[in-house]
């Protein structure tokens, strides 16, 4: 960047600031360096930059204000939650406005009748169920973060977690939203109840990463908290049989709570930091939660055991107490910085496959771990396939880096190939936009961009992320060769 | 309609019909008045309109090339599954073609590693669920049409069913569809996956009434049959009671597979029918079935009863066994006919409030029963709060048939304004579009608009269906008032 354009990035700074300052609180909008630091990324550090200004609007009319102002100025919008997204969906603009809805931290209502809560954005995911924890319910989608990630993130990305399996994502736990549109305007999209004529923008608006509109509100469903739960842990002398035993639990008509994968690096590293009581000798363990009633547990837990063991497994255990139970799960949410022990670095992958590739892709994952020499370790939401290999690396070794990121690259690709996605839970954002030029077609692309031009026709709501112009698809299909075959054919034309 | 311009139609049947011959097989194509008359109307037999032609094309590449065919020449093309829609969603257009999907009825896979299969559009809903019956597994919503009406049909309005409270809409339950666009392009949408990166175009096409694209390809999920189901009948001597007895069975956390309501004239129709052991002297009972596994069921019993002792209920019956469970839901399946022979005609209003003003709905049909002096009959899926009144009245006496429709508006306007919608499972179509202006503002209407334009910029999809163009309300507005508020303040802009 040139010493004009600097100059040039700070006077706009100045007067866009000076402006916000006349519709806010002055201590609403930040625009020194150092305030701005903290929003310069999100949970993906790797990609930083320092937005124009960075305001805090404390009601929806100033939300409104702040948009129509930026509407008016053809000046970028990124909306912020907590910033604990990991695709860099939060990822600032440098001639962007980041709106953080940081001081919509209230829970408006909980309705029992209708088991609904109306909830500010910024609340956190676990703040609901702590809320009405007292009445019974809860707020089923729990991502990893979920002590510090907000409902309108979760949103945004469309959040799982370990017990999506069972419950849906966020877009199934979701009932209204209240959206200000890209020109200001306070729209409610769905309703109280569970179907609503026209189109579905509610799922529309879920999981569109910042694209589509800003969230103001939130209308949740609550749910009856199961009355017990018990896991089994199972041991397997080989990873595919694992992996299709996940298959087989779900092909029974067993629907668990949870159901998790971790391979023998993976056990071996949480053992070592945990002490979670894993078996460190099975080449692969399985974690199979089911909850209800105590006889409805009782009972699956049965019919689990005759899936494991006709599926060859070697060792089965179930969770003697509820403190056994908090035990087994402390080594699956332990086991990221378990493996930060054992490398310099590592690189976590997020893809989706369909559950019954698991054991075909975990060998296949092995064989590119061998062709490229990088240890890769997996964990991962065996239930509903979702895959989270970490590749483990050493960042200060010459060319380790790129060579981990193209057999990230790789391994995203094998989830396409299978009929899975390039992402499960944490959003396409910054981090896999090239992907999706191989993820979708033109067509597709295409078809994505219409429906943007038709809520945000300025692309002022976060442009550059999670759908990749056709241009940036073509520029990086020129330098990605897909299995030889040319993924854009008609580039041409545009 | 002039000579001149029926003439012209004729013309142009006999040119459309000739081209559309030359690339489907002769007998595929429909063209004289006596085989297009069974397609001039839906369940919604109200509305009747002869099509330009009808089509039943073979395979994919036909659809394309009838839809290409159409797209280059102007034609509006009307999708149409087994046309038991209530709302005239498949209503022909005299200048458009009707698109029979009906040719498309294979189960096409099965695969119970994932529990889905892959079924062509005009598959009828409960064959698939028979289809698979003997893995144990079956496809969960349950239309009242099940026996006749197809997947494809089911996807474009989003059907519910019996059991939607618990088990979810047909969104819910399907992963992926292929589609031909509006120029004749197959786009896959949404993945074997439970979640896709991009907009949720999955949802968006689901319940989209055959606006956006023509279904020619769906994958459903598929779940284990409960082992056992129980069936409490509970009788109220007060509607208010009863309609509150439904909200605090939600709020205590049970989730019933079902959960109907009718009132006393409702039974006393039935009864005298199908003669299913219910209490005649009670002013309203509700139906509530609960399933899973015998314990949990056993112990899910028992708590819908505590609660409903609560709730003021004077009597309760359990199904002693499947046989009186059947004979149970027999009289709810039966109440439509049931009512038929009471009256020489009657009108199904299908609107959706939520739970918690179902008691207060009820007093307030009532009051408006009397004020236009009309009986209303009720039975709903009270557990989702979809109601259906049957208004009863004759046809034959002068002015009552008006009268009808005045309180059937009256009543769908209440349920907009207590939080609900104009459609519980029927969709909008033909039927309720003047009503899309009332649940709907201009903002959201032309934000409708455009999302249609992102698609189908000729509107040559079920064209004048489902979303009302901003000129037509604004002559119902002109005709209609609301609560003296005008509600197309914007009308003058377009």
């Amino acid at each position: 960047m040139s010493v004009a354009e600097k100059i040039s990035i700070r006077e706009l700074r100045n007067r866009v600031a000076g402006d916000l300052r006349r519709k806010l609180a002055r201590e609403s909008v930040l625009a020194d360096e150092e305030s701005l630091r903290p929003y310069e990324c999100d949970g993906l550090s790797a990609y930083r930059r320092l937005p124009l200004a960075v305001t805090l609007p404390d009601t929806v009319e100033q939300v409104q204000d702040v948009v129509r102002y930026c509407h008016g100025n053809g000046i970028p919008i990124v909306a912020r939650g907590a910033g604990t997204g990991l695709s860099g969906g939060a990822l600032p603009i440098e001639e962007g406005v980041i709106l953080s809805l940081a001081k919509f931290n209230k829970i408006l209502d909980v309705d029992t009748g209708n088991r609904t809560a109306l909830v500010q954005p910024g609340v956190r995911n676990l703040a609901i169920s702590e809320a009405v924890s007292h009445l019974g319910l809860y707020y089923a989608p729990d991502p990893s973060s979920q002590i510090a990630c907000t409902i309108g993130g979760n949103v945004a990305e469309n959040a799982g977690g370990l017990h999506c399996l069972k419950y849906g994502l966020t877009v199934h736990n979701i009932l209204k939203l209240k959206i200000v549109t890209v020109d200001g305007e306070l729209v409610t999209i769905g309703l109280d109840s569970l179907d609503s004529p026209g189109y579905d923008f509610l799922a529309l608006m879920t999981g569109s990463e910042g694209l589509l509109g800003i969230i103001v509100e939130v209308t949740v469903r609550l749910l009856p908290k199961p009355e017990c739960a018990k896991v089994i842990m199972a041991s397997f002398d080989d990873v595919e049989k694992a992996g299709n035993a996940v298959s087989s639990i779900i092909a029974a008509g067993i629907l668990p709570g949870g159901l998790e994968m971790m391979d023998n690096p993976a056990i071996r590293a949480t053992e070592d930091f945990v002490h979670a009581g894993y078996d460190t000798d099975a080449a692969a363990i399985l974690l199979c939660e089911v909850d209800g009633t105590p006889e409805e547990v009782e009972d699956e837990i049965e019919r689990v055991r005759r899936v494991l063991e006709a599926s060859g497994c070697i060792k089965m255990q179930v969770a003697a107490d509820d403190d056994q139970r908090q035990l087994f799960w402390s080594g699956r949410k332990a086991a990221f910085p378990a493996v930060g022990r054992i490398s310099p670095d590592y690189y976590c992958i997020d893809g989706t496959i369909p559950r019954k590739a698991l054991g075909d892709v975990l060998n296949r994952i092995e064989d590119l771990s061998s062709e490229y020499g990088l240890r890769v370790v997996n964990v991962f939401h065996a239930g509903d396939g979702n895959l989270h290999p970490l590749i483990l690396y050493d960042g200060n070794i010459e060319g380790e880096l790129e060579r981990t990121e193209q057999l990230a690259g790789k391994i995203l690709e094998m989830c396409i190939e299978v009929g899975g996605t390039i992402t499960g839970e944490h959003g396409v954002g910054m981090e896999k936009i090239d992907h999706m030029c191989v993820q979708f077609n033109t067509a597709e692309l295409t078809q994505f961009h219409a429906v943007k031009e038709a809520f945000d026709p300025g692309r002022l709501l976060n442009p550059d992320k999670a759908v990749p112009t056709l241009h940036r698809c073509a520029e990086f299909g020129a330098m990605h060769v897909h299995k030889g075959q040319l993924k854009f054919p008609e580039i041409e034309r545009f």
